[in-house]
């Protein structure tokens, strides 16, 4: 084609704009709609419901690892606890989850200077057997550095990654980090390492070990996998820096059993005119088993049961149906996540908008979004409506969480309320995730943000557009 | 006696007074050696010798348990380290401290919800055995409330403490509380209980059980005793709080071995005209086992070394002998300052002042003292000197530390440079107690608090008075 420069066409395209943008002008909410979420917004401010569900949680089921005694207890909680607050459909529907069993794990220093550490087996690994692994050992930054050593360096050795999470409000440290857990052990493998410890990917320089699932592959041995505290990183950095040989004794008793039926626990608020269209909040039900689960989700879980609470106690009914699915196994492969999608293939599409709350307990600080560009408006006007929280507006380019990750790459629209994150990683996968670090007010106001934007999600008069695929966020 | 209240008494009372002022009016410190104690000061905020100290002790040798083999490590490490800091006179001298193994330790709640907590076993308390004990659990909030109990209410039971200790800059939380750790177990042994479960002795929300030692009287049965953090104490609290019988097991392998030869490590930087005379200067070399003891007491004894090792860099060397003593087994009963106390039983005297550094890594913030009341303007002149280290004057009922308590009841005086330990207690006896928890900065500060205040308490013109006795401090 020619380049056409000239007025007429310009003024051609001019016209063309104004219409095209006429056409899908965001409408606005209705004033009804707005003071209700005005409404939601004090009520929630005032509201004990979410804490008093991350306590009675914490409490009365505590770690709740896929597959295990807790994980059941979880599920029997999530629908007596939903029936409780009158949410309808209240459902299990069921879930394959694994069952990996952690046993007691073992870390020392043999040489140069004798000492046991605080460990943790990484999610999935396997044990060593009660004998447990004596080997010499490698120190490396990260995957980069472990590829860039001579071939050999790390045969028949345990590999040591020294790399340090960086602290980031947005939690963007993490995925930075993550990567020497999840890949760390199969590559050290498939250069002849029989072991892997890795520093914590945390921020905290408390004693607590950092679990989280680590990743095999099928063309190298799955070796033993531990990780020690950032002290204790610290310290066997130093004996490293002694120049003398470093050798190490790792056990772990850890074993896979045979899958187990978990279950995602479905509650609704119905909705009204729009009541086929659903708006999914999202939380996981699983923990991670060394600590009790009160920010790694027991918060987000607790967030989203006060949000739908909350909304059906206004006196107006929500339009399209508010749908929370606590999900099975989002720690162990998102197993829930995917169970959830293939029973409902066939209605992916009535999946209008999403929120996902798995980033502790808040407050929320921001209000990001990916909505189709043109939509843009709605979510000015929902910010407008949490103005008085102070939130930062974020951009379109929210990565939304690891559960609603299949629907958002189906085209689902998600709306963000930013948790923030600055600590969060002090604490999530340790034997400290316990109810001392939900700050309740800080709970409340996040139920507030949700509440507001979750109402005014489902309120929209005009219709939710489907949205490009994200790039997938790994949590 | 009459009871005297005419004029003349009241005369011959006020010139005796002023006399006894006049024959006891403290000498002022020199120039020469005020400039020197700045000169202290100074070179000691920029001296990295104490934080290089604590990292070498609890890298090289980390946790030293009273006869573990750390213990031993410990004792050969501060006798190289004196050596090559230039002591003289550096030597072991011999102390039987006890050999308490902790074995494994395991609680849960069986009832009303299941759950397990980590937990730490008191020092010296008996294990279960293999089977453990599974018992009826009775909740008290301290010795008191146990008393208060009707008779018969803990017979065959679980005693659970719930009380909490108070934060405070100067540690007196810790004496409050600390009685129910050292006597709950014996207490509600006679009562008739089979175990007991503390809340730790602690300030911090994290969750890590505080260990310490408890006491068994000749008079009852030795029952198992444990402690678990403050968060999982209020997940207990709340257990009971639903109304529910609440059930424990408590399983403990710990056990008592034959008794060890251990030692106090001293090392002196010899005086000149008053060399006769020593200045002491204690901090335990011994630790807890769980931790890697940086504060307690691995920062103490960094701090008395680095202040000795700065004195003997001056070009003034000190009139009166410095002696710097690790002391064996603070933990466990303070028998290394027991058998301190016996090998020296003949130069009592010659201890003619004292300081004690075992409260954490500093900064330091006042500076208290107990010495005769006539020679408190002594510490006033002292105050001056570190006047731009911003302290507080503190009073002259210093109660010092346990090490020293032994010379104290026979009259010794102390200077007691305050470490601040607002946080102390948030780390102290977990496994928490870790490098990571020293800060350079305030640890330089505390060198150069202490400097200042040995110094010139080694170059004092007059003679350091005894004093009465004072009251005993538990830490």
């Amino acid at each position: 084609m020619h380049k056409q420069n000239s007025p007429v066409f310009a003024l051609l395209l001019l016209i063309l704009g104004t219409q095209s943008s006429a056409a899908s002008k965001p409408e606005s909410f209705t004033r009804a709609d707005l003071a209700a979420a005005s409404t939601l917004r004090e009520r929630a401010l005032a509201d004990a419901t979410a804490y008093s569900l991350v306590e009675s949680l914490t409490t009365e089921v505590g770690p709740r690892a896929a597959g295990s005694p807790g994980d059941k207890a979880a599920v029997a909680w999530g629908l007596r606890e939903m029936e409780r607050l009158g949410f309808v459909n209240v459902r299990a529907a069921e879930a394959i989850v694994p069952h990996w069993e952690r046993g007691e794990a073992e870390f020392a220093v043999l040489a140069p200077f004798p000492q046991t550490m605080p460990t943790l087996a990484l999610g999935g690994s396997i044990g060593t057997g009660e004998e447990g692994i004596d080997a010499d050992a490698v120190m490396v930054k990260d995957l980069a550095a472990l590829t860039a050593l001579p071939a050999g360096a790390v045969k028949d050795k345990i590999v040591f990654f020294t790399n340090r999470m960086e602290r980031t409000r947005d939690g963007s440290g993490y995925g930075k980090a993550v990567t020497v857990r999840a890949s760390g052990p199969a590559e050290a493998a498939a250069l002849g390492a029989v072991g892997v410890v890795i520093r914590s990917i945390s921020t905290s320089d408390a004693r607590f070990p950092h679990t989280g699932t680590t990743r095999y592959t099928i063309n190298a041995p799955r070796i033993p996998a531990l990780a020690i505290s950032n002290p204790d990183a610290d310290a066997l950095v130093r004996q490293f820096e002694s120049g003398k040989p470093v050798r190490l004794r790792i056990k772990s008793t850890s074993r896979d059993l045979p899958q187990v039926r978990s279950a995602n626990v479905i509650g609704e608020i119905p909705g009204t005119d729009r009541a086929s269209e659903i708006v999914i909040l999202g939380a996981h039900l699983d923990s991670w088993d060394a600590g009790v689960g009160a920010l790694d989700d027991g918060a987000g879980v607790a967030i989203m049961m006060g949000v739908a609470k909350l909304i059906k106690e206004l006196d107006a009914r929500p339009r399209r149906t508010i749908r929370v699915v606590l999900f099975a196994n989002e720690e162990f492969g998102t197993s829930g996540s995917l169970a959830y999608l293939a029973a409902n293939e066939a209605e992916i599409e009535r999946h209008v908008l999403g929120f996902e709350a798995d980033f502790g307990a808040g407050p929320v600080w921001r209000l990001a979004s990916r909505v189709e560009p043109a939509q843009l408006p709605v979510i000015d006007q929902i910010f407008r409506a949490l103005a008085p929280l102070k939130l930062v507006r974020g951009d379109n380019a929210a990565k939304g969480g690891a559960d609603l990750a299949g629907l958002s790459k189906r085209g689902m629209p998600i709306i963000e309320p930013g948790l923030d994150g600055t600590d969060y990683f002090d604490v999530h996968h340790t034997a400290n995730d316990t109810l001392a670090r939900v700050d309740p007010e800080a709970l409340r106001q996040s139920v507030a943000a949700f509440a507001v934007s979750v109402w005014l999600g489902a309120q929209y008069p005009g219709s939710w557009e489907r949205v490009a695929a994200p790039k997938t966020a790994q949590r």
